[in-house]
Formats: structure tokens, C-alpha cells, sequence
């Protein structure tokens, strides 16, 4: 998506470790005007598909995924990242590993907001390692429910998350690839796409 | 909100401690089509206002106030719960209580995502105490910003967050007040408004 790579090469900055901080419009301070284009991308590449419900994991990826379930006219569900009090033990749970925060920490959904019959299009903000969405996964399974897609604002092409979802099968869409960033330069080399 | 408080008396559930349970709807599994009628409940109180920006904190509150910004056509900006290593040094600070929880917990914002030329709608999905909104006011004072109102889905009325932000002269609207909840009949009554 043009539009999303142009502000990541404008906005984006790179930080030793092959981070790029795009926090002044995707996951802090958020430009909703961008979020609506990058979700009428996801909501027309997944069009034919039956979704019931977009698929998220807090905090980062409840913006996408709640423009994208707007455009599907569908509900979202996040995953909660600690167990709350108040969601009680009717949960699924799974274990993800974040290299960002260097921890191991457990993710939940109430049993009772996923279903045998849900068709999920899980919506995240990154794809790197796949750490986070095999999570995702994980949840859709345990429930029994169906995964139609995956979308995610910008993949890292350079680590292997994305090339792993896509040998097992998944419908994947990555706005943004990034396959190569320069600390040096400050140079950012996306991955042509249709 | 009479949308709200019908939705409320519908599927939300009373746990001892008032606590009132709406998260098929409104907190963990979204009806996004709900929230953008928020939304737009929002946007239209408070349109004479010049705000520049949506305020939140991650993570409950970030459907409701992505959509809420896409209204009124502003960026949205959420705090962060846990300090990010990719956040750096550069932030305000403060520390929230949260009931809920049953513990303390260190809120951040970027510096350079609030400045002192903005005007903050803060949103937020609860309204108890009120710890959560008075962290948000103490980070936007901490930028020099000014504070134009703040939005709320679900106030609890019989807690004291509410009547302490009105008496401080804030312009705040609550879409459904709850006044009291009786655990035993499971029946909540709601504040009349206009």
C-alpha cells in the first residue's frame, strides 16, 4: 500500500535491532484517516470471504481492527494480554514470547465471545518474528473457529514470520513489507507488491 | 444514550463489588456498530469544539475513542500502560490505582505526540473512581495542553469519578449513568439525561 510505505519512509524511525518506530501514526498516536484507507484495503481484500468476526490482540492492533470490523460490518475481539479479575477462568489462554519487551506473557479471550462457527480475520499492526499472531492462532483454534485471513499493517520480510504463515496456508496480507532497513542511511527497502 | 443503556440491560452482568460486566459488547468483544453510534454521540456534543486530538489509554479505550476521532476527523493518541523500550526517555509520565486490578500502575505518553497548542477530547469506556481519566488530565497538563471535555460510555453515578470531574468544571458526557445495581434482581437503574 503506497500510501502506508510513503509515510514509513517520511515518519518511520529506525533504532538499532532492526526497530522501526512508527509511533507518531500506527501505534501511539494514531492517524485515523490512514487507518481507515489501510482498513478499506484489508475489508476489500477479504471481501468474498464469510468473516463473522475481526480477531486482535491489545493494545496496538484495537484501531485496525476496529476500522477494518467497521468496514466488514462485523464485531471485533480483542485478546487480553493479563488476566483480569473480571473476565473469570471461561478463557482461553496461550503463552507468547515478545523479543520488543524481552518477556513471556499470557494471552486470553473469554470463551463465550469465540465460537465453532466463527469465520476470524485476524488484524495486527506487526509481523515479525510471528510471535504474536501464532498466539492468535492458537486462540482461534482452541475455540474450533475458522481462520479466513490474516492482515497486518507492516511486516518485517526480513525475519521469518511471514514466510512461515504463508507455507502453512494462510491467506496473508501485509500492507507494508519491509525487506531491508539501513541504520546508516536511514534507508528503507520495501518488497514490490501487486 | 438509550442504545447503550437498552444494550446494558441486555447482556450486561452484575458481580458482587458493583461490578457491571459488559464485555460481549463493549470491552473485550466490540459491536462496533454500537460504538460508532457512540461515536458519532460524541462528535456531535462536542463539535463546536476545536479539538486537535483523542486521548485515551490502552487498552479498553481505543475502539471508542479510534472511532470517535475518525468523527471529528483528529489523530488519536493512546497511553501506555507498561514503559516500551521503544518509547525511550522522551515521556510524561504518572501513576494510575486501578480497583479493578488491585494494584498501581506507571501510564506514559510520547512528548512528541502532545503538545501545549493542543485541545484534548479525553474518552474513555469507564467512569468509577476516576483514577484513569485523572491520570490522562494529569498527562496533557504535564504537556501544557488544554482539556476541551471528556467522554465516557458507562459511569457509574454511585462512585465518586463523576460528580469530582463536573465539580472541577470539566465538560463531561457519560452515555449511560448507572445509579445503582442491585445484584439480587440483576436490575440496574439509570440516571435520566437529556
Amino acid at each position: 500500500m503506497r500510501e502506508l510505505e510513503k509515510r514509513i519512509q517520511q515518519d518511520g524511525v529506525l533504532y538499532p535491532g532492526n526497530v522501526v518506530k512508527v509511533d507518531t501514526f500506527l501505534n501511539h498516536q494514531i492517524d485515523v484517516s490512514l487507518m481507515q484507507n489501510m482498513a478499506r484495503e484489508f475489508a476489500n481484500h477479504f471481501k468474498e470471504k464469510p468473516i463473522t468476526k475481526v480477531f486482535t490482540i491489545e493494545a496496538s492492533g484495537i484501531s485496525l481492527a476496529t476500522l477494518t470490523a467497521a468496514e466488514l460490518n462485523v464485531p471485533c475481539v480483542f485478546a487480553k494480554k493479563a488476566k483480569s479479575i473480571n473476565l473469570g477462568d471461561d478463557v482461553y489462554s496461550t503463552d507468547i514470547v515478545s523479543y520488543t519487551h524481552k518477556n513471556t506473557y499470557e494471552v486470553i479471550v473469554a470463551k463465550y465471545v469465540l465460537h465453532p462457527e466463527d469465520q476470524i480475520l485476524i488484524i495486527d499492526d506487526f509481523l515479525a518474528n510471528g510471535c504474536a499472531l501464532n498466539g492468535l492462532i492458537e486462540l482461534v483454534e482452541a475455540a474450533g473457529a475458522h481462520i479466513q485471513g490474516i492482515g497486518v499493517a507492516i511486516e518485517k520480510g526480513f525475519q521469518p514470520g511471514g514466510a512461515s504463515l504463508r507455507a502453512r496456508g494462510y491467506d496473508l496480507l501485509s500492507l507494508a513489507i519491509i525487506d531491508e532497513v539501513d541504520e546508516q542511511t536511514n534507508a528503507i527497502t520495501f518488497r514490490a507488491q501487486d
